[in-house]
């Protein structure tokens, strides 16, 4: 399995263990004048549900050498599916799916911390070896 | 001359025929806690200063085969420069540099006017054959 694919894996397994039914993988939103998002780049968005909650999951691996490019193109495509789906889907809630490890070292940062508030960026820090949502951050 | 380096140094002229004085290329941001702001990625920013008006400057080419990842990319960017610049040098404008094509057929499509404008993104749109700013939007 493609590397990346083991962190999208993961994040399923570990929402699925914490309750959540996987509904759309990935998930595909239509919108007029909205041909163009049909691209998400190699790392697709999860969609799961848990009694009337629906949420959606970027899931990202952060295995590349540079955190703080892999940061500008996560807090980009967060900030443009938000809006996507606020026009489509208004209660589906969008989450950043982090491994602990980043989270620990990069979003902690006071600097990193004060963007992610001001965007309000909502995480989900995951273990990716153990396969389970470790905390939720919102 | 790689083609991303074409690119930036039409900015870099169609600034100064503008009347725009380059002080920084590229502009390094020094800031506690941020020696992760030193990889900028491939496209750096370019400083300028015209009488008291300063102004930073993201360079994109829009050269790459999805538009919209190099947006995402692009905005994240923006964001987070934008953030660091405020804590550093608030007087700064950072502006992002596309070209006219790209603005004509990209951004000027609803969506895409609608998050530029909730992210309050400033444009310089510019010619990148002849070198001149053909608009600044802000």
């Amino acid at each position: 399995m493609p590397v990346l694919d083991i962190f999208h894996s993961a994040v399923r397994n570990a929402l699925e263990k914490d309750g959540w039914h996987i509904t759309h993988d990935p998930l595909h939103i239509d919108l007029a004048d909205i041909e163009i998002y049909i691209d998400f780049g190699a790392e697709q968005l999860l969609a799961a549900q848990r009694e009337n909650e629906k949420i959606a999951v970027e899931v990202k691996s952060f295995l590349g050498s540079s955190t703080v490019s892999e940061f500008n193109l996560a807090l980009g495509q967060f900030i443009n599916y938000r809006f996507v789906l606020s026009e489509v889907e208004a209660q589906r809630q969008l989450y950043l799916a982090v491994p602990t490890e980043t989270y620990e070292i990069f979003f902690r940062r006071q600097l990193i911390k004060k963007i992610s508030q001001e965007q309000q960026l909502k995480f989900i820090v995951y273990e990716p070896v153990s396969e389970v949502v470790q905390q939720w951050i919102m």
